[in-house]
């Protein structure tokens, strides 16, 4: 059995009340309810600015533990790596004003007209390796984050927890390098628990939500824990056996259902579901 | 690289078809095209009665390898296994009364308000075990196919081919149990080369289609061949390596395109798509 949790456990990711939040609303909606960490979501930032998002931030009871996500490779934007270097430096420069601990890492997709995957898995590793240098500076960690598998190709070449710590093992540099695990990636891989405790103090970061039994949306139709099918608390038993101690981040990108509803109620929500955490 | 395909190795699954065809109009729409194989789309079998999908086979220049799927815990239906069984068995009888090689199975998913994963993946064990003695009495392989983890919980418990070999390892009866291998559930899998290269002639059969990055629908929006992400060709020169020599067997399940549009249109399509195979 997992502990039992406290508000204070608690991190609630601001793309919970994205759609229906400024920078400013999401921080006190999540005070209101007694929430004093969150998850920085860049595009919020992006919005208003880094100088404004950090005056909101440092008035705030509200702390930052993370942003996310840089996306190694936007198959939306094709630009070359020159170009997408320039952009992660800014994100990691954004990232650090903000004083967050970690900058959460997905490796984006296939450039545009490439069925390449084990090409664009060995340029992860490159990439990887010239951001470490930077994020080093900046006293920030890359947490490298597996998406799930159906977002293969366009969002994440990296599926398992597996391949996360074969790729941190081939980096060989666990002082930058970390990890996050996000229960509704990884949910369904019958080698969880083993990769979990094989990673151990690497893992950065741990995002929950659940799997709706009647997805409508390979992206956006994640649940609300406690109406799908993940149990979060075993998975965050494995958490704790790795040794895990940070917060809890709930991570509910729901552009059907959650995004439509206003943010006192999705925090509320949230805060009634602790034992499905 | 994988050698040259030509008509003579293709199959054709029904399901293709399904939605604009009878049983007899998808044969005859094969036929028409040079095509001589298909495998058989349970729930269009059911249409019309066993003896008359025999009938109509039987009098067709086009054969069927095998019959999909067996679903072995349908979540809409929840049986008791006693149920079940009865309908398995059925299912198997019809089978050979089709005179097809293999019945490819399908785990299905976890059983209503259940999240219990592990103990669903080990009741797959035992019912399998039962289902051995009957298609062995019957003559028939019974092909285990993972699918993608995003029917995980609701279609499949089984998501990747390593669970598929670690399961015909713990069955131990490789004479009766075999593997559908299908490049849409597997594709992304890090492992794929090395699990099939393991399952060596275990693999009953191949299925085919595309990963549409635009991916509308989790289970039928699968893409024709040259339209996504897979490099299916790499995945049959595993297959080849592995000492696969059936043969290749397009299976589309596309509610929102192919299925729309007249079967003919489809079957041709596919025939010329036969390079991205």
């Amino acid at each position: 059995m997992p502990r039992t949790l406290t508000k204070e456990d608690l991190c609630i990711h601001q793309v919970c009340v994205w759609k229906q939040s400024s920078f400013a609303d999401s921080l006190d909606s999540f005070a209101r309810h007694g929430i004093t960490k969150t998850a920085i979501w860049r595009p919020m930032v992006e919005d208003i600015g880094v100088n404004q998002a950090k005056k909101i931030l440092d008035n705030s009871s509200v702390s930052a533990i993370s942003m996310c996500p840089l996306v190694l490779l936007d198959p939306d934007k094709l630009l070359d790596w020159a170009s997408r270097e320039q952009e992660h430096i800014r994100y990691l420069e954004d990232a650090a004003e903000l004083r967050v601990k970690t900058a959460v890492v997905i490796t984006g997709g296939l450039p545009p007209k490439s069925n390449d995957l084990a090409g664009r898995r060995q340029a992860v590793l490159e990439e990887l390796a010239r951001l470490i240098p930077v994020a080093e500076e900046s006293g920030l960690k890359l947490a490298l984050e597996p998406l799930h598998p159906m977002v293969c190709g366009f969002r994440s070449v990296v599926s398992t927890l597996g391949e996360a710590n074969d790729i941190l093992d081939a980096l060989d540099r666990d002082d930058v390098m970390g990890i996050a695990v996000d229960s509704y990636a990884l949910w369904w891989d019958p080698k969880l628990k083993e990769e979990i405790l094989r990673a151990g103090p690497r893992i950065c970061n741990f995002h929950v939500s659940d799997w709706l039994p009647e997805t409508r949306d390979v992206r956006v139709d994640r649940g609300m824990p406690g109406d799908g099918l993940i149990d979060n608390p075993l998975i965050r038993s494995w958490m704790e056996q790795a040794g895990y101690k940070g917060p809890v981040e709930v991570e509910i990108l729901s552009a059907l259902d959650w995004w439509l509803k206003p943010a006192d109620t999705v925090v509320k929500t949230i805060c009634e579901r602790i034992e499905f955490l």
